[in-house]
């Protein structure tokens, strides 16, 4: 035999095993129900795509991280690093074709070769859902309901949104006559949570005058109820704005749908990028929030500005799955199934392997999951081989039985038995224990 | 502004609009919930792997259509170019943490840049089912057992499933004492559908004596019953060999299922590659026998063997989404639909926005699909959204209809309207209409 290939996987590249992909599927038809249950439809993209296309919006950190190569006919190609600027793509493409508002969500894998770290990978998913087309306080409040009832769905424990608004903090920053240095105060301010107050106002004080750097402090730490601090901040950018008002609009449509309690003002919340024009907001958990956001986004005053003349406004959010089953795991709220099998039908008598294969069906057309031990061995390996799967449920067939058209149910849970049963009695007796 | 980049997609690669993203979505559940029905498990493998673990097997084919580069760290890495490679690496990475038999299913995307043609991409999606760890006439029954109820569940019309025995054609040419042309007699009799029998024998004869080329096309044109052709093989092999004796066991397992009728014994199909060992298949559809097969897989005898020592025969079969959906679009069978909203609510006052919200919330926890219309344009505008999306019904609330804590519902099908519902009374006539 020739020396073997070690099955090695690249760094940052993962398998997932049935129990593992079991959960994700799980988590990610949730998500689709939820998504589809507010009207929204699904789309699909290539994972590779001419690299000036996808790089057309990409920062300097994004290039180094591409994975991009030329392909058999010396195109300059790259994978997919996320799913907005695909989506950007598509929707210049196919605006003919389709119709505004536009709601899409797009569940997908994207790459970036970054450095590999806790919780970091070079291959993860995204679940990403946008609407296209309108800018009206009734999307910016649609986009943050499907979060919460994506995340309610998921039954995620006590979180809460923190929303604020770029239009607001640029008109601060107006007022106070530095908004030229928007993007570095950005880059300063995203930083609060991580370096603390102190630091945030000396890197601040290096680029404005101490006045001004302790106002932003003030800015970015107010404090108090949500309408508090709106208030505050209207205040500080001398009085009401357009983004202000919208806050306050979509506000009162949290409260009369009830919802309120969910969400937090929070003048901190920037998302660092000059991409965002307006509100934008990101989610904790409030047993982890060393994990960060698993649920961020905003709205950018137009999608697709590189492909196409057309204004595309848009308000978007992205769940990060990976992150997301992390937390789940984290807080042992989630699901863990080694498999989806009910019932094993039990190879007792090779002679008899077609009539087990009938009842298999039977058990299929009753809504069971059922499957046949494929081989004659002991019965202990079969017993096993249910143990791993973690099937509940045993079906056995032996002569006597099979001559009475009969079987015997074991119930591997409770190690109880039920002998002599009909099949149709058997699936009866499964569904009344299984509940 | 800048000059715009043109929107485009590389060649052989798609974007799925939401039409064919539902239906693709729709066909891919109904094929989880087959494979799960079953006992079959989710796995799931990286996109991007080293190119020596994915080459190992690959034929010199594969080597041009593969595609290469080095990423970041210089490591030499492919994308994936079919699922099956991916699973024998799994199988030899994990064989400690799993469990045999061990049944997987795997739908994914895969990348060969092959020439394109009609119906033929560079991007396509697999959907692989494998037993691996027994070889046992149950193991390969219940592959074509899938296979038959997967093609049911989706509703493919008027379907068979031609199979045959690479271990009975292998005792024949044996027996003919030519087995060392294997590999060049298997090329040739592939392409007996396509280059038609005379051809064939042409070709078989440049390589063996006349009459043996003659009881080559002998042997893989047989015809007559399932068991005439069965004895009619034997008796070209000397005799009856394991592989007609498990033909024989497999046969007798369709008949106790009582789905004998959708199977064929065609001794001309070989597929190609020596990589089968025992039982082949193939599925065609009976009105679109020129689409080729949509379903083929056979057993092979050692899944893992370039990774480990561990032996893992197994049986499996992949179907080719791409070219399924193709046929069921042909045979106009394919579902179609625009979106899966079942009601939009108009935004018609937008001082009751927030109202329109929560009946929204409302029809979704009543089990229907609702939005609302998202700007405060005219009627004919959210008319025509509806239209667009194929929404059946619309809910009206003007400030009549707010003040009796009312709404108008509108059946868009029917054009028919029911005034001053209660919201509940509209849920009702909803699911009473959509049946």
């Amino acid at each position: 035999m020739a020396n073997l290939i070690q099955p090695k996987v690249l760094k940052g590249f993962r398998d997932f095993l049935p129990e593992t992909e079991i959960s994700r599927k799980d988590i990610q038809q949730t998500l689709e129900e939820t998504f589809k249950s507010f009207g929204m439809v699904p789309i699909d993209t290539p994972v590779l795509e001419y690299t000036d296309v996808l790089l057309g919006k990409g920062s300097g950190e994004t290039d180094k991280q591409i994975y991009r190569f030329n392909d058999h006919g010396k195109r300059d190609v790259a994978m997919r690093f996320d799913l907005t600027v695909p989506f950007a793509r598509f929707m210049a493409a196919h605006i003919n074709e389709l119709y505004l508002p536009f709601k899409r969500y797009h569940i997908s894998k994207v790459w970036r070769g970054e450095n590999t770290q806790r919780g970091r990978y070079r291959e993860f998913t995204q679940c990403d859902f946008d609407i296209v087309g309108v800018d009206t306080p009734e999307a910016d409040f649609e986009i943050l309901s499907i979060m919460h009832a994506s995340l309610k769905a998921l039954g995620v424990p006590d979180i809460h949104i923190h929303i604020s608004h770029r239009g607001i903090f640029n008109a601060f920053l107006d007022h106070l006559g530095i908004s030229d240095d928007l993007a570095e105060i950005l880059r300063i301010v995203d930083k609060l949570a991580k370096i603390g107050e102190d630091k945030v106002l000396e890197m601040l004080t290096e680029l404005a005058d101490g006045d001004k750097a302790s106002r932003i402090l003030e800015y970015i730490s107010a404090e108090g109820s949500f309408d508090d601090i709106l208030g505050k901040l209207e205040n500080l950018s001398g009085g009401p704005t357009p983004g202000s008002e919208r806050i306050r609009i979509v506000r009162q449509m949290m409260i009369d749908c009830g919802i309120e309690e969910l969400f937090v003002l929070n003048p901190s919340i920037t998302r660092g990028l000059d991409y965002y024009t307006g509100i934008v907001y990101e989610t904790f958990l409030d047993a982890l929030p060393a994990i960060g956001s698993v649920c961020s986004g905003g709205r950018y005053n137009n999608l697709a500005s590189i492909y196409s003349k057309t204004e595309m406004p848009g308000v978007g959010s992205s769940i990060g799955l990976d992150r997301l089953m992390a937390a789940l795991d984290e807080l042992g709220t989630s699901s863990s199934k080694k498999s989806l099998t009910d019932v094993l039908i039990m190879n007792m008598d090779r002679s008899l392997k077609g009539h087990y294969f009938s009842l298999a069906t039977k058990l299929r057309e009753a809504g069971l999951n059922a499957e046949v031990f494929l081989d004659n061995k002991k019965f202990k390996n079969q017993f096993s081989f249910a143990e791993r799967k973690a099937i509940p449920f045993a079906v056995i067939c032996g002569e006597d039985e099979f001559k009475e058209n009969r079987v015997t149910l074991k119930d591997l849970n409770a190690r109880q038995n039920f002998e002599m049963l009909t099949i149709e009695e058997a699936i009866e007796k499964i569904k009344e224990i299984s509940g």
